[in-house]
């Protein structure tokens, strides 16, 4: 299916090339799941000593593989660990059976690469309810063992797409303590043709040194900041997952959490979550939605998400149109505080609204030439307070219609 | 613009024949306030001794008129009152200016009729921040209150219309101690090209003789049962505004919360409710969406809303799709209590999902031949305890986005 489907037209040039991360293997293979002839297992391998952290879906309908790697994530280990990703079916909603298809899934993982299964961290994407037939994906764990390579992330991140447009990727390397240390990370998101869910799974990567509480804490905080910041049509998937694991190899030790490490993670993490908007269903428009001068931070969020997930919002940004009543609207029905007369509300840097009125020097037509661009900006300022907050989106147009209401799953 | 749009498929077969209200006069007039030869401006009198209660949008940046309405509704009086109305322009975000503009229609209004400014109430509606141009009102003004008369109620319901592509209207006659009892409305909302705002207005009548304050309580619970639980998109107006006036010419004293008046109050609410569902942007199907076994009332609520505004479940409705993984979904990102395992989910009366997994006898043809009709019902039971709520919405089509997206307003 996801060959048929043309790239987003927000999709970066290029998947681009992530510095291989020591003690960190990946192997993608073709296993029918519920597609022939497309790689939809992929299995990754942690070195003895790694450190592990996750987050992951909030929804109270979460799938069994969520589940389960909740129960694990917070023991301790230094023996390493495995993850395991199939796409095609997303093992949600599948009762007791789904928890004996995780359970055969990651055992098998386990006996194979000698590994105890409470280290095997499992995910699985796809449609929703239909039992995961396992037997398809525990034939191919000795293969994929076989297989595994640091040199096969491209591969991993291409294995665990459903119906993105594109493969997601993104990396950094870092100077510390005059030491180099490696941080790469894939993600899969928001595209789909047969209607499921739109489930992001995003699998981060590094050879730094730090402990699994510590890394915890970091993980948490950034993704506050980046993916709990990202919209596509404020429907939450039952299975998102992100894994972090940290491999120690480069011998490089981290033991605060400020500094360049954290600073290099979140700008990986940050670019992950902005390919995923990218690559958001029918998305025509990248849109950054920054409100300042909020009451607080968590105000300034209230407000963004607001507007970013106002469909009346997403459709005028699809055409085109700089309807900053739209966003007025959004504003006063978020809950948040807010005053009309002291609003000030900017398309990139083009004034429109101040005082409670559109600016005496706005020009419908800036406006209108403005959201011509792939890329968009809106800027809305309270006046109230210094709370902000920076949430990105995409555009509501007939492409997402049609993936999701033209097509029977 | 109105007159381009074909009425939508789900609207009734015709205005209904609405009970006159002895006391409440009505009279709509084409003013030119944004389109030339169309009914825009709508004056209703209410006699001496008529009492008046009121609800409005919660938005932090509601319009001039709702504002200047909010600050009158409580006032006790026995003069009478008017209500006046135009279309073409919401006098929203409109700063002094809008402040102004509402001063000089309600007191044109308050000399032409001999009443105080205090009781007269006003609301307008179209496109927002642009001034409203109030003399083409208030020039009209006398000519309106020429013409006013008891039996012009379905005119009042045009006159109120935007790009509704219906007019809509509600009325019973109830015996109360062997007298008649009557109660009629109006309403507007939903229906828009110009892409403006969903402004909902509603106007309701009654010859009930009933005090001020138990008017106001009746008429606010009942909110919560009807308006309040309709949604076409999740977006709010910033002028959604609810008038009930009771005239007393009955004879008929109301002096209690429960009842028979209220019953039938709520039946003319909950209909004129319904009328601006099937009359939501693009709408093709009209969809009930009912939650029972929630551990509270104000649970099943937030499940429900979380259904009926979830992108994903109002595209699968629009595809005829039986996706009831979507539905556990907006069931799992609520934040309201929910456990997997309990849910039981219905549509219409094909049980399709149970004990945390697809019904074993659910067949996929059943569901598909259901979501053919064009009223449908998504019943959840939760299992939990006895809260339950039911809220009605409508799909997400390429229509709403051909309304919201391909035109500039």
């Amino acid at each position: 299916m996801a060959d048929t489907i043309e790239k987003s037209p927000l999709a970066p040039a290029c998947f681009p090339d992530l510095p291989e991360i020591a003690g960190a293997e990946f192997a993608s293979i073709s296993a029918g799941v519920k597609y022939q002839d497309r790689k939809d297992v992929t299995l990754m391998r942690l070195a003895p000593g790694t450190t592990m952290a996750g987050v992951f879906t909030r929804s109270s309908t979460r799938s069994a593989p969520v589940l389960d790697c909740q129960e694990k994530i917070a023991l301790d280990s230094d023996v390493g660990a495995a993850i395991i990703v199939n796409s095609g079916n997303a093992n949600a909603f599948t009762g007791k059976n789904g928890v004996d298809a995780t359970k055969a899934v990651t055992e098998t993982v386990a006996a194979s690469l000698g590994l105890p299964a409470t280290r095997i961290f499992s995910s699985s994407t796809g449609v929703i309810g239909e039992p995961l037939p396992h037997e398809r994906i525990t034939a191919k764990v000795d293969d994929l063992r076989d297989m595994l390579s640091t040199s096969a992330m491209h591969d991993a991140a291409d294995g665990i797409r459903t119906t993105d447009t594109f493969a997601k990727g993104a990396g950094v390397e870092i100077q510390i303590d005059g030491k180099p240390v490696r941080i790469s990370g894939i993600a899969k998101g928001s595209g789909m043709v047969a209607p499921d869910m739109a489930t992001m799974l995003v699998y981060i990567f590094t050879d730094a040194k730090i402990a699994r509480p510590l890394l915890q804490t970091i993980l948490s905080e950034l993704t506050d900041l980046t993916f709990n910041n990202i919209t596509v049509d404020s429907d939450t998937s039952t299975s998102d997952t992100l894994l972090l694991a940290a491999t120690g190899a480069s011998g490089v030790s981290i033991n605060t959490k400020t500094g360049p490490f954290r600073d290099a993670l979140q700008e990986v993490m940050l670019d992950l979550a902005h390919q995923v908007v990218r690559d958001g269903e029918g998305a025509t428009k990248f849109v950054e939605v920054c409100v300042t001068g909020a009451a607080s931070d968590a105000d300034a969020r209230t407000h963004a998400m607001s507007i970013a997930n106002s469909p009346l919002v997403k459709t005028a940004v699809a055409g085109e149109d700089p309807n900053w009543g739209r966003v007025v609207m959004a504003i006063g029905k978020s809950g948040a505080a807010a005053d009309r007369d002291l609003l000030t509300i900017r398309f990139g840097d083009v004034l429109v609204a101040e005082n409670g009125w559109v600016s005496p020097n706005y020009q419908e037509d800036d406006g209108a030439n403005y959201m011509k661009s792939a890329e968009l900006a809106i800027n809305v300022d309270l006046g109230l307070a210094d709370g902000c907050a920076t949430v990105w989106t995409c555009d509501l147009t007939h492409g997402y219609i049609t993936i999701n209401a033209d097509y029977r799953s």
